[in-house]
């Protein structure tokens, strides 16, 4: 039996580099993962590609897909439709690959509810851990500028709260390397790999009585 | 404030090479982290030194620690005791170490119930993922051997269960690299680094008001 793969989701604050880390992933030589490519009602830009960019679809057909339930998770951004189409990633997983998800933090939010066993790592901005000592820091920013830091920095952290793991995107081969980490000592994890053993074990009791 | 280390355990089947694992890890260039030193009642044998070996103690000091609760984990074999003394544990995590128990399946579901936020490994024995080809290899073992492995090897899947990670140890240096993947990733668990993060917003937040 193909052991299934893992659903990984990259998510975390817009600005804080979401896609540059998912990029430097795909053209690292790290173990083989899958990028879930997202699915859009926006115009294709020059260069883009159907399928390789996105997978661009009329406003119409996106929403068949949603009223069919064919989305793990969708949003609306300035009139256009983003989101994830569920059977390439279902066929990836069961393919026994590990999928990659790039998404926002609402996005993120819904494929948390659908596959609980999932991943979700969330990208941290560093100047939320230097935020201390960038604040006591006295003169350097306007008050108007701490207080709208400070607030972002509540939002960040009330999110974080709804992942299992944080990695500060100080440097992007530093955030892809612990992220790679991560992922390792996920598939070590009992809950992941008890099945595998308990099903030896049955067939190679069944082949012993 | 200093953040508190992480409780790692290290356990697993006897004669699956724990021993050789921790001091694989030990002499390797990995992070800092301290290797908790066990208290035992057994005489020193030659070349062993008290509080490097073990904290050698007579049966009557033993006792009075395990009645005064000074235990983190402890158990009696061949007649000797054999334990985890609580304080330097403490200690070491308070000063923001991690500490590494290496230990027998017993002790480490004490260990469990005291720190259910410590870091449970099992190490498993190689033959346990091989077990299902060593035994269809018809006429290599008497139908007596085959019985007693799948016997331990229920056993040991049962084991697995109350555990956090997996690692086989095929090699040991694999073994090693598998655990400080499984150490550097759980230092970025959300439920470990959130406190320093509320933390940080509570004071800024303070300093600002």
């Amino acid at each position: 039996m193909q052991e299934r793969g893992m659903l990984i989701v990259l998510s975390g604050p817009s600005g804080v580099g979401k896609g540059t880390v998912r990029q430097a992933m795909l053209a690292g030589n790290y173990r083989d993962f899958k990028y879930s490519i997202s699915m859009t009602t926006r115009q294709m830009r020059p260069g883009e590609q159907d399928g390789v960019d996105y997978y661009f679809r009329t406003k119409a057909q996106f929403e068949q897909e949603i009223a069919e339930g064919g989305m793990l998770e969708y949003a609306k951004y300035v009139g256009n439709y983003y989101g994830t189409p569920l059977k390439y990633v279902n066929k990836m997983l069961d393919d026994g690959q590990d999928v990659l998800l790039e998404i926002e933090v609402k996005g993120a939010m819904q494929v948390r509810e659908k596959c609980p066993d999932g991943v979700f790592i969330f990208l941290t901005p560093p100047d939320l851990i230097e935020l201390k000592h960038r604040l006591t820091a006295r003169g350097t920013d306007a008050p108007d500028v701490i207080e709208r830091r400070i607030a972002q920095a509540a939002d960040e952290i009330a999110m974080m709260e709804n992942y299992d793991y944080a990695v500060v995107n100080d440097q992007v081969e530093l955030a892809v390397r612990r992220i790679e980490r991560i992922i390792e000592a996920e598939h070590l994890r009992v809950p992941r790999v008890i099945d595998r053993y308990k099903g030896m074990l049955a067939h190679t009791q069944a082949q012993q009585g």
